[in-house]
């Protein structure tokens, strides 16, 4: 058994990382860490939870971190990278669910995030936790740098045009359109049913820090810079995410069906769906799949792809989970088999 | 393996059985029936089953059912009366998640549901399959009527009250709300989103199927008739039952929290909460799970029983392999263990 | 033309109360008040008041509170009660849209708000605001207790019974479903989308302060004190409140039907909907108007209220207009007559 | 008093011309015809309007039309088409919100709707009726065809860069999020609260019938053909219509907000929100206006503009009631000065 914790298991990632590795096979939860909810039972923020078998929470400094095999952050922004250092030095993986190990660029990463970051010297062994563009470098990675949510749509719709070369990568679009618990656990007057529900709008039209992450890791995966515009939308629902990503063909006979099939030929989260199909977010609730239709509307050089995801698993904790699969050899969809709920 | 089949899986229970029994490890599924949809695939109609391996849908007369060790009826009301019988004389087990065998009084059915019955003989054979209450029949029985959404709900709540004869039984309420899937996937205009979205109402107030279904169990369990006004409302959420149960305590000392702690000890499906505790169903979407919680506001003699299940799960297919657990001697949470999915 | 104030008004009874009162006939809106949004748009905070010439929020001492005719609070509970002596020395008249002066013993009061009375010699004079059994007071009153949401809708559904003495008073039931806006524009983790759709829970199942209003108002009214069990519930919608409510008939022979129509005939915001019906909420979303339907289950003695209201509206900030048109002698239906809004 | 009909007003356009002209100074409803639903009140499917004085639906032979000054069709394409050129010939004037005259090129419009057109000789007089591009030619049209919702919304946001000149005028892309209302009244399982609940997907991505209006009224306003993807999304709302338009900046020195603001300046239902707005479909629930924000990502060249309408509003039922103001020398905002409903 993998001995794992997780720290900062309190907003949704924390949540949907307990949901699946409470049911994984190979891995036993030592230790769960919360400072403001120390003491607590996970069930009592999280009443799905109840009748689990979970360790309580626990300060970080008064947890077992050093003896886990492997531990999770879900913390917010800015707080892994102050723990990472003294846990890699005692011989444990990480795997980070937030943004502190993503750009390797440390001053743009300092000016999406507005923030010293406190152990520039480990970014570079950091991993970035895409497995179906990373997956040999993740298997032997002591740190993952988990993707961001729409981070992990995009670039999984971009990624087979941009390697075969056929868009102009200088002008796609990517509008993508997520459920509320993308946000997080927190109150905020925004986010109240009362206001977003019935309501759909656009936000950090100007910038979104997803948009470097996303250029960085294009950059890295295709060997070329991207010119990319990325509007997020917020959309009343609970979980999911819908990128529409629009590219200029360059290549007016590619067949873009066939591209898609055969770059995610043998990938076991990675469902391209039949010609004319329109994926629906619903269709991956609680699954760790992305489904992917590729249109070229009425046949002209606008490719249309559409992909969607639960933000809360393969844009985030499921991710995780296959990324540890990764790293202790595990059968990569080990804990991740149960399909997504519908209705 | 326990050889299995659904009859009528294109419903909402029949996509949740094959959600539950894709996933269960002592179950092979043999054959699905469908014949309006004979020769798709179950993901065409529900694509959260895309790569779960599942058998097509075929017409019920070209399907190996009387190969299998049980069959499951998610077929609308009337349906599984009429191929019952050849498969019991078969020797196959059958689970009924319709209504068709869950009133001994067959004229009181036909009152109720329009429709002569097409096997009396058989239905005093059926075991009304709720496991809390009726274990021991259910371990041995070849018919099991699964019991209604509501009606697992409202009993889960009414029966320690009643078997301990602390409330008046004559003057029961059962308010009751349910989530849409409730209500079938039927295309009626009340079920549209742009209908019954930010909306809620009563229906049936003057008289609800799973009224004389409740009446009747109870009288088993309890040997004694009851008076239960039984209001449903509809909710617009997917899935959830939430019931409110109300009763006039005759023993004003009674110690309610405790009767329903000692009654549901050692269920592995019934959570009983701590004392002013309010259940949610989102705690339960997904899972089998029915959780309670007991008050007596004011501490006066008015009991208020507050009950929450999945009306799919432990409403409908997650009660049904529940019993099919129990009637194959497998543990009875086999296939049941998945926590809920919050957010 | 009537000059108005609103002291408070960035809640949602707030912005509730601007809309209608920015179609008002005959009120000019001199002056809106708001500590923490002062020198602000109202249409900053509530988008769809762009357009709407409105005065900026000001803070509440700078403005002429002193030469309106009338001033409404639509402020947290603890508020009102410490300008309103002073705007009433000056001889303007007040609707309190908080709780400050619905209950005329002070102790019970304290006890259920947790706060000393800053003016209980006010107290007496106020006017509980239901017109429909408090007409003639309202027209003449200089302080009105605009009613909670939940106890508008629940007298409404009580009173006809209890006047004409057909139901056991001590044995009532108003079981109730609300929408998220009930709960203010706050910002807590409960009232997160992310937490509250897709979901319902019942909450302050051991007292709301709803019920000592409802018992003290009905006491009121009918000269009788009301056992009364009253369980409220959060429902995933914008709006609406949907009130159950259960009697137990002393008078078999009631026709509670003509009993409903007669005692509101000629309200212009009640309606009695025809036998048989199931009043929706989504019917009165943004209008003053209450539909009510009577049921008895199978004939038997237990009657069933359904009412609903727009809580904002008639259960909130369209009953303080119907209030303020009666004291200033205009239409009672003046700027309350828009249709509801559905889909 | 403008005497007016509607034909067809069982559907969700029709319900809302209902609510609209009910409260319209100026209008005298002489009739409402609808053969499914001969006889009965439209508060029967519509509570809403209980309690507004409404004539009964009648079959349309028995129904004064050739009486009114103007009749309104709220019915599915290919309806009007039989019934308006018996009423020009009578002299009654026609605002048609199908799309039956939305197209000049009637062998392109019998692709896209796949019928023959019954009056094909009247197309070239009906007016595209979308004021702020044609407000002239509306004030003396005897048929005006109502523009679609989405199509309204696209070109309010394309027009003014492609009359400036200041976009690439053949890489354009709409990206269009639509509440569930938009797809009509109509009994369909893929627009059920239990399909389309807490779920996103596009739709016609391949091709949708506003796609060729859209253009031939964009070559129409501008005089040149357009290039444009547009792809429509079904979102989890009741009403509203989000459309996200992208463009490539031709001249790199444009200020778009500027250009945006002097465009629609007077206008009353185009709202330019200030720099770095994002609109919420919400803020227009139930209001003919149409909100506005212009924003350049990074300060590149490519536009964002962010456009939201009721679909049922300013995208149909309302843009018919400011079209017959119009038509009928009234105050262009006549009986559209209702805020929207917010929360």
């Amino acid at each position: 058994m993998i001995r794992a914790a997780i720290v900062g298991a309190s907003g949704y990632s924390g949540v949907e990382l307990l949901r699946l590795l409470a049911g994984h096979p190979h891995v036993e939860l030592l230790a769960l860490t919360s400072r403001g909810h120390a003491g607590r039972e996970p069930a009592e923020l999280f009443p799905n939870l109840r009748g689990c078998t979970l360790p309580r929470f626990r300060a970080p400094e008064e947890a077992p971190l050093a003896d886990c095999d492997v531990v999770f952050f879900a913390t917010p922004n800015g707080t892994a990278m102050h723990q990472v250092p003294a846990l890699l030095a005692a011989g444990v993986r990480v795997i980070d669910l937030s943004a502190d190990f993503r750009l390797q660029d440390i001053s743009q990463w300092s000016r999406w995030y507005k923030l010293d970051h406190a152990c520039p010297e480990l970014v570079g062994d950091a991993v970035y936790g895409l497995p179906e563009c990373n997956r040999a470098a993740i298997r032997r990675a002591r740190l993952v740098a988990n993707p961001g949510c729409y981070a992990t749509a995009v670039q999984l719709g971009l990624v087979p045009l941009l390697t075969a070369g056929v868009v102009d990568s200088q002008r796609l679009i990517a509008d993508c359109k997520s459920g509320v618990s993308g946000a997080g656990r927190k109150a905020e007057i925004g986010l109240l049913l009362a206001e977003a529900g019935d309501n759909l709008r656009a936000y950090n039209v100007a910038g979104h820090r997803h948009l470097p992450e996303i250029q960085a890791s294009l950059r890295a995966i295709t060997g070329q810079s991207v010119g990319l515009t990325f509007v997020p939308h917020l959309v009343p629902m609970l979980r999911g995410i819908h990128a529409t990503v629009y590219g200029s063909l360059t290549d007016a006979g590619a067949d873009v069906q066939s591209l898609f099939e055969s770059h995610y030929r043998g990938e076991p989260f990675v469902d391209v769906m039949p010609r004319g199909s329109h994926p629906e977010t619903r269709s991956v609730r609680g699954a760790n799949h992305c489904r992917i239709a590729v249109h070229r509307p009425q046949g002209g050089d606008t490719v249309v792809v559409l992909v969607v995801e639960d933000n809360l698993v393969k844009g985030a904790a499921g991710q995780a989970v296959q990324n540890m699969n990764l790293m202790f050899d595990l059968p990569e969809t080990s804990g991740l088999e149960a399909p997504a709920l519908l209705p």
